[in-house]
């Protein structure tokens, strides 16, 4: 068996360990005679599943006790819908930060549920960089602000909180949730499909202030009101057991190795070696600013597009996949989640410099 | 290790060939060096395991070529609001046949979005007989008929497909669909979540009818809107790549062994054990119209509820668990879907048998 490099924007990599403890429990978890994903959502060996989970979690997030955490489906686009639904209520109002696709895809979907204001874009410099908080026109009576905090096709990321005197903060981070420290508080909600940095598909994270429960507008499914998923511990409808039970593995191995301050170390220093690269050449380029890049998802441009393909058939070659950037832009885009080892980054550099010098 | 006879409403049992091929294939997908989590969802490989899986469900139910087969998020009570959100908009008006406590769920939710109307009832009888077709208040203008096929709580399940003069039918085959021979021309949608017979919970089955599509309000999630996800083959957002894996695996375990014909068979079989049993017992009872019985869920009364733990103590003294039943209804309850083996089935009898032998 030989694993590749998987530089995914997601589903991405997962910890080898992780996938090792997860086959050898596949026929029987932990002497219970069932494979988790056979075990009823109710049971007493699930509830323990789900429960360490979420302590998990909230102990690598430092998750304040007064908000909530939900395990949801229908992934961060769903959540497009969900968010509003359940918070635009409180004014009918809702401000939009638009930092790339996924933060503009975020703000037309809300556009069914009230009155949403653009509080600033960066569509001018075609998102390469965030825009600055000094132009920024919110709204003091929106009922939130709503940011994502990295947006994975452009490359960039928040590396600072904005301050939205009193109105809440929401914020999808799906594609970085996990990766560094994170102060829950200065947040009204967070949410992220998991499929980066935190498990499989198919389950979305939501952490809530509770005081925001209640607001949601009655075209709201149950399913994903979020105040009646908060009654619920998650179990109003059958939650997604075994993508729950994967996540509490990624979960346990992070607190193994280190916590949030080791993981955000070591995805600094991946990021750090590939950007450095990138600066150093002519060959290859980022056109982002350099204090908004992502440390997750790095996409660049060789000098000459028709060898795009020659570059991708040679990384394959040596067990390097998906590095092909996201269709509407084109180039490569490297995804170097939580779960890509350093010698990934390292073997990826390395053919790069290889390739520049056959080519460049 | 010894597996369990794990009689959970769902998630419920899977085929051991299934877990074990899981198991086998978690590190490295067949020379790919990627797990199946771990696939990008628009890669080739996992490209090739949505689409088998498809083409395997619509070959085992014979699904006609206008029907679109959509894998979806949110389970059986996300659609109770999915449904109503993207088909009552047609006519603004809908029947719902009320058979048990799922199908008063999905009732209620859809009065959030128009004109919802019983058609028909089993209230009066405590919901342990369909109502005969006679009796239904169909209107003919509404939008769609909706039914659950089989009510896993009160163990009641239609033998007989409704006749809606024209106006589209709608299923909720969550506890039933895969466990026999169906005709789908009959319906105009079907939706199931995927945890008692097709694989893990996160999944939910859509199959619909291509003239429906187009007709959903303006609240609709995108993520949620079947147009939307017809167009894009499921993949407007990120599907939940390892629960379609898993199901594409057990739908092949399914045709490997005979298909529809061979599991309605064996279903048939192992439900007249359980009912032939119980009908010949003055200790336990099932309350149920003998011709609207469930071959899913078997709910089962002692005679005396004082002796129910001790009934609980021994099946799981004995590899027998999850036998408790609803905690509306009490008493017990065998859920034996497909993956049940007959094996299963002879032990309960065997020690309902001894039970009833030694408190009669």
């Amino acid at each position: 068996m030989t694993r590749v490099f998987n530089f995914s924007p997601g589903p991405a990599t997962l910890p080898e360990p992780v996938l090792r403890q997860a086959a050898q429990e596949m026929l029987d978890w932990r002497g219970s005679g069932m494979s988790v994903m056979e075990m009823s959502h109710r049971g007493k060996e699930f509830m323990s599943i789900h429960a360490e989970a979420e302590a998990t979690l909230r102990e690598l997030l430092a998750i304040p006790a007064n908000y909530k955490v939900l395990f949801m489906q229908g992934g961060a686009i769903g959540e497009n819908a969900i968010v509003p639904m359940n918070l635009i209520g409180r004014t009918g109002r809702a401000d939009y930060v638009l930092t790339g696709d996924w933060s503009k895809k975020s703000y037309k979907e809300a556009r069914n549920f009230g009155t949403v204001n653009v509080a600033a874009t960066a569509e001018s410099s075609k998102f390469t960089a965030i825009p600055e908080q000094a132009a920024w026109k919110l709204d003091p009576g929106a009922s939130y602000v709503h940011i994502c905090s990295n947006e994975t096709i452009g490359g960039v990321q928040f590396h600072w909180t904005p301050d939205t005197a009193g109105v809440p903060l929401v914020a999808d981070m799906s594609s970085d949730i996990l990766s560094r420290a994170l102060d829950v508080s200065k947040y009204g909600l967070i949410y992220a499909g998991a499929q980066k940095n935190m498990g499989p598909s198919g389950l979305t994270v939501v952490i809530v202030r509770e005081d925001l429960l209640g607001h949601a507008l009655p075209v709201t499914p149950s399913a994903f009101n979020y105040k009646t998923q908060a009654e619920n511990d998650s179990m109003y409808n059958t939650p997604p057991t075994y993508a729950i039970y994967i996540m509490g593995l990624v979960l346990q191995h992070v607190k193994a190795t280190g916590g949030m301050p080791a993981v955000e170390e070591h995805n600094r220093a991946k990021a750090r070696l590939l950007y450095d690269f990138l600066d150093g050449s002519s060959f290859y380029r980022n056109p982002v600013a350099k204090e908004d890049r992502s440390l997750m998802n790095v996409p660049f441009w060789l000098k000459d597009a028709a060898l795009d393909e020659a570059f991708l058939k040679g990384a394959q070659a040596r067990g390097m996949i998906q590095l092909k950037g996201h269709r509407s832009v084109g180039g490569m885009r490297a995804s170097i989640y939580n779960a890509m080892p350093t010698e990934g980054v390292q073997a990826l550099v390395q053919y790069m410099k290889e390739f520049e010098s056959q080519h460049g």
